[in-house]
C-alpha cells in the first residue's frame, strides 16, 4: 500500500486523485490546495466523488507532509519548475517521491540545468525519486515514439502530429490555447506565455537525448488556428475570424537539417483527430494512433501508471525513459 | 566497447551480426555454428559483409567462449527454450549475458517454469542477464501494447491483429508459414509444429503478467491461408488451393470472456499488410503500424537496442518489460 498526499487539486490533479481513490493499492493521506473554495473541505466532495474520504484540503502544506509522511507527492500545481521547484523540495525534506504533471519537469536537464541538479542531490539524498511525466510532455510526442525505435536499425529523423478537437474538453484548456480571442489578443498572449502548450521543447530534448543527437538549435511556433464561420461550444461563442484553438512546432535541427519535427494543434472542431509518429530511418515506422491519446483520461492514468516503478528505480530526478516498462497493472 | 560473440548464423543470427559489425561500441570477437558450410570461413564473408572481419566461425562453442569471455553472447539457433538451454549455460558459464531471438525464451514462467528457474539462478550467479527478444514475441503483439497501456486508466481487453505479406521474406519464412503445402501436408506438419509461427503463447502470457491478469486458459488455433489462383513468388509456384500462408490465433480466457486476443496472418500476397492494436477500456486506444513492424530487420535492430541496457538491469532472467524503455540510440 503506497501512501499518497495531494498537492494541487485543479481539473488534473482531481482526475488524478478520483483515479488513485479507486484503488486498493494506493491510500491518500493529505491533499494540499490554495483555493479558498477548496480549504476545509473533504477531498471526495472537492474531486466530485459521492462520498467523503475523511480528509479535509488544506493550504498548509508543510504541516500536511509532516503530519502524513506520505510515500509519494503527486504534484499537479503548474506547468513551470522554477514555480513548483520549492513544493518539489518540501516533499522529498520529508522524505517522499515525487509524481508531477509540471510540463518542464519531463526533461529539465537542458533548460534548468542548475535546478535539475540540486533536485537530483536532494533525491539522491534522500533516497526518492523525483519524477515529471503525463500524455505530453510524457508520452504520446517523446516516450511513445522512442519506444518506436526499439525496432529501429537506425533512425534519420522524427516527426510527430498531434491533432485534438478541444471542443469537449475543459474550459481551462480551452482558455490556455486562446479559444475565442481576437487574432491581436492571441498574438500578444503568446508572446507572454499565456496560451499555448509547455513541453513541446522538453520533448524535443527528450527524444534527442535518447537517440543520442546533439540538436545545434530548437526552432519553435505558435500560430493560431482561426473561425473560418461563428463557432460555439458549451462555454463559448466563436465569432469568424476569431481563434479556434493553437498550432504548434517545434524542431531540433543538426546542420540546417531538421531531424525532429513535433507539431502539435488543438483547436475548437479539429478535424480527424489523431496522433501520428513518423520514424524516417531503417526500417520507415509510421504509426497512427486513431482519435489520438485523450488528454486528460491518459495523464492521470499514467501517474497512476508510474508509481509501481519508484521502488525500482534508483533514486534521484529521473525522466520516463529511466523507467522499466511503463504500463497498466490491475491492482 | 561490448565485445559480443554470434552463436548462430542463420538469417536472423547474420543479420544481428550485420548490424553489430557497423557499431562503433559494439565488438565482435567470435562466432559459432554448426553448418559445415560457414564452419572455418571469416565471418565477415559468411554474414554478407564484403570484407573479412579477421574472426574465424568455429564450432566449438565451448572452445570459443572459453578464449573469448566475451560480455555478451546473441544466441540465434532456435525456437525452442528447452534446445537452446545448455548453450545458454555455456555462455552463463564463462561470464556472459545472453541475448537471444528464441521466442520461447521471451516469456518462459508459465511453459517452462523449472528451467526459467534454474536459469535464473545460473544467472544471478554469475551476475549476467539472460533475455528473450525480437519483433515477434518481443515487441509488436506483446511489448508495444503493453507499452499503449500507460495512458490506460482501466484495460478490458487488449486485440492485436498482425498481418504480413510473406512474398518479399526469405525463403526459410515461407517454407515455416507452410507457403506452397496442399492443405492435408500443412494439417500434418502443423500439428507437428514444423509449420506456424512459434511466440504467440508467449505474448498472451506476457501480456497477462503485465497487466496483473490470471488466465483460466489460453486457446490457440493455426489454420492455412489458401491461395484462389495460382501464386508465384521469387522462389515458388503456389498452386491455387494450395497454401499461401498461416493464420494463428490465441486467446487468453478469464471466466469464459477473451480478454486477450492475438490474430497472426503471414501470408503470400496478404493484403493490407498492418498490425493493429486496440486497448478496450478507459480511454479505448486504437493505434495501427502501418505496413507492420519489418520482421527481420525490426528483429535485429531490437537484439542490438536492448544492449545499451544490460548492464544497467538486475542479473537474472529477465523479460523485455523489466527493461528500462527500449529505444535507438546512435553510436
Amino acid at each position: 500500500m503506497m501512501r499518497v498526499v495531494h498537492y494541487g487539486l485543479g481539473p488534473i490533479g482531481a482526475g488524478i486523485a478520483r483515479l488513485i481513490a479507486g484503488r486498493p493499492d494506493l491510500q491518500i493521506v493529505g491533499a494540499i490546495d490554495v483555493d479558498p473554495d477548496k480549504v476545509g473541505r473533504d477531498v471526495g466532495l472537492v474531486i466530485g466523488l459521492p462520498n467523503e474520504l475523511g480528509i479535509q484540503v488544506s493550504a498548509d502544506a508543510p504541516g500536511v507532509l509532516r503530519a502524513t509522511r506520505p510515500d509519494v507527492v503527486i504534484l499537479a500545481t503548474g506547468s513551470e519548475l522554477a514555480r513548483v521547484a520549492s513544493q518539489i523540495r518540501q516533499a522529498i525534506a520529508v522524505g517522499a517521491s515525487v509524481v508531477s504533471t509540471c510540463e518542464e519537469l519531463s526533461y529539465p536537464f537542458d533548460t534548468h540545468p542548475e535546478l535539475a541538479q540540486e533536485l537530483d542531490r536532494l533525491a539522491r539524498g534522500q533516497g526518492v525519486v523525483v519524477l515529471g511525466t503525463g500524455v505530453n510532455p510524457g508520452f504520446a510526442m517523446d516516450t511513445l515514439p522512442l519506444a518506436l525505435t526499439a525496432v529501429s536499425q537506425r533512425v534519420d529523423a522524427v516527426r510527430v502530429r498531434r491533432r485534438q478537437d478541444a471542443a469537449r474538453r475543459r474550459l481551462p484548456l480551452q482558455r490556455k490555447i486562446g479559444a475565442g480571442l481576437a487574432p491581436a489578443e492571441f498574438a500578444e498572449q503568446a508572446r507572454d506565455g499565456r496560451v499555448g502548450h509547455v513541453g513541446l521543447l522538453q520533448s524535443v530534448q527528450a527524444i534527442a537525448h535518447g537517440l543520442g543527437w546533439r540538436l545545434d538549435r530548437i526552432e519553435q511556433e505558435i500560430t493560431p488556428v482561426l473561425a473560418a464561420v461563428e463557432t460555439r461550444t458549451d462555454a463559448l461563442v466563436i465569432p469568424a475570424g476569431h481563434v479556434l484553438g493553437v498550432r504548434q512546432t517545434a524542431r531540433g535541427v543538426v546542420g540546417g537539417r531538421v531531424l525532429i519535427a513535433l507539431e502539435l494543434e488543438i483547436s475548437i472542431g479539429a478535424e480527424d483527430p489523431r496522433d501520428q509518429v513518423v520514424i524516417e530511418g531503417l526500417p520507415r515506422i509510421d504509426v497512427v494512433v486513431n482519435e489520438g491519446t485523450h488528454g486528460d483520461l491518459a495523464t492521470a492514468a499514467i501517474v497512476v501508471n508510474v508509481m509501481n516503478h519508484l521502488r525500482h528505480v534508483a533514486p534521484g530526478l529521473r525522466i520516463m525513459a529511466d523507467l522499466p516498462l511503463v504500463h497498466y497493472r490491475s491492482a
